[in-house]
């Protein structure tokens, strides 16, 4: 029989895998509810509540474990401000959800459903990359991607906006689609600033 | 005749109820100045944006004097991100009055007063907690029944937010209920990371 | 012959130095861009996107030589703290433009001129105040005069709004002509975040 020896600070990746984790099936249920007849988004949109708190333990446990952990693995401010990066994902996701359903919005933003696909492959991708935060390889790829994903939300995100001021004339229906479409575009850039923490913390690793 | 000794860095605690003292003060001149006839408000709220100077003041002596100490009796980082927290409470009440000004809003969004009473609760406790960091001690109920309001303060936003669109057809009423609504529920969220501060700074010392 | 001995780290200087002549760039491609006609804006918008990539790499490579420096001119926590506040005034200038030609505004607001001059004054003063960095002298001139600007530009704002929601009936346009007068405003209060944080990084070295 062999022993499993678990290095002291195995907890650290292991939190960051579950909260990356989170973000993803937050992503999952913001498609699962956007695709909902509108009678039915407000009581689903509690699912997305209850990942969002869970991803708030998650975060909790991260920074309180750097404050109370003699060594950590990497740089203390850096733990802080990756679990504060991914955690701001899965807040703007929620927050897309929270808009649609208090807002009372029937119709979608045409185009809406490019910009979840999007987001959707940012969050496999981002939850696919923690685990190789052990050994800090391999995450090159991961964060060129979603750079590329970023500028294309940002394109899909622009065509939107305009095609909204021209087309629409009712001012509510402005207000109510922009903030729809506005939300979507700030959780994507939330991705990309999490990939960028991931990037200057393996920078300064290597 | 017995001499206070004052230890070194009594300093830093008494500048945090200072500014904590501001804070308190914003958010009651905030309910006062929502209590007044409109043509009264633009004149009284000069006196919000003197005690959000006094806060700017407070807080950056904070900051010189965390960046010129020594020896300073909580983390440095922590002492800067304590006071700009604070600092934030104070911005986003003078912010909301500053909406109710120059929008010229009349008629006030139903439901704000019980939003006012939260902020004005929060600001309570906070100026309260902030003798007690000197101690590190008794700091708990404060964090938690800040975080119990904040959680009242989303839920009476939620509602307020959801009547708004059910029942409002002027869109520029829209676009000026809502800034009012959303810069209070910013001020909670405010109040709510400041405490997250302190427990965090707690966890650390303790 | 003589040799000039470069310092060490003087780069972290030049590279500040070029980070703000970016920023000055955006200013002055903002005046040129919003002095127009309509129809000329979008093609002309590439220039400000082009000049904030460029601002983008120089703020990158700020923030990869800090973290893979030995030796830093100051605190490294600092220096990328100022390097993201001067990018978050590109950001603002290039997201003003962005509202113009996305939202489809034609009319520009009333007194916009005046919000212009005052965002490229602020940054050609703070163009002029990154090579002082180096000796950490004559600094003091620079974040009084950025601190009075953001007054007159703070004071432009309000008048501006007040304003748009007393004269202004269409909510349409006023969703439109708010969104670039709050941006400009952004703009100004990023100069004005930037100058702080050069006077902090000066109070902490001096």
């Amino acid at each position: 029989m062999r022993f499993r020896i678990t290095p002291q600070n195995a907890s650290f990746f292991e939190h960051f895998a579950d909260l990356a984790g989170h973000v993803l099936d937050g992503a999952n249920a913001m498609r699962d509810i956007l695709g909902l007849p509108q009678d039915e988004r407000s009581a689903a949109a509690e699912r997305i509540k209850e990942i969002e708190h869970r991803g708030d333990d998650a975060t909790h446990k991260i920074m309180n474990e750097a404050n109370t952990s003699f060594i950590t693995p990497f740089d203390r401010d850096d733990i802080y401000a990756l679990a504060s990066r991914l955690d701001d994902c899965l807040d703007h996701l929620e927050a897309a959800i929270d808009i649609v359903v208090l807002y009372g919005i029937d119709e979608l933003p045409h185009g809406v459903d490019d910009q979840v696909d999007i987001l959707v492959r940012m969050a496999e991708l981002t939850a696919e990359a923690m685990p190789r935060l052990k050994s800090m390889r391999d995450l090159q790829d991961y964060w060129i991607e979603i750079n590329r994903l970023e500028n294309a939300a940002d394109q899909r995100y622009r065509q939107m906006t305009a095609a909204l001021f021209r087309e629409e004339q009712d001012a509510v229906q402005i207000i109510k689609l922009k903030a729809v479409i506005d939300e979507m575009e700030a959780a994507a850039d939330a991705f990309e600033t999490a990939a960028n923490t991931v990037e200057s913390i393996a920078v300064k690793e290597s």
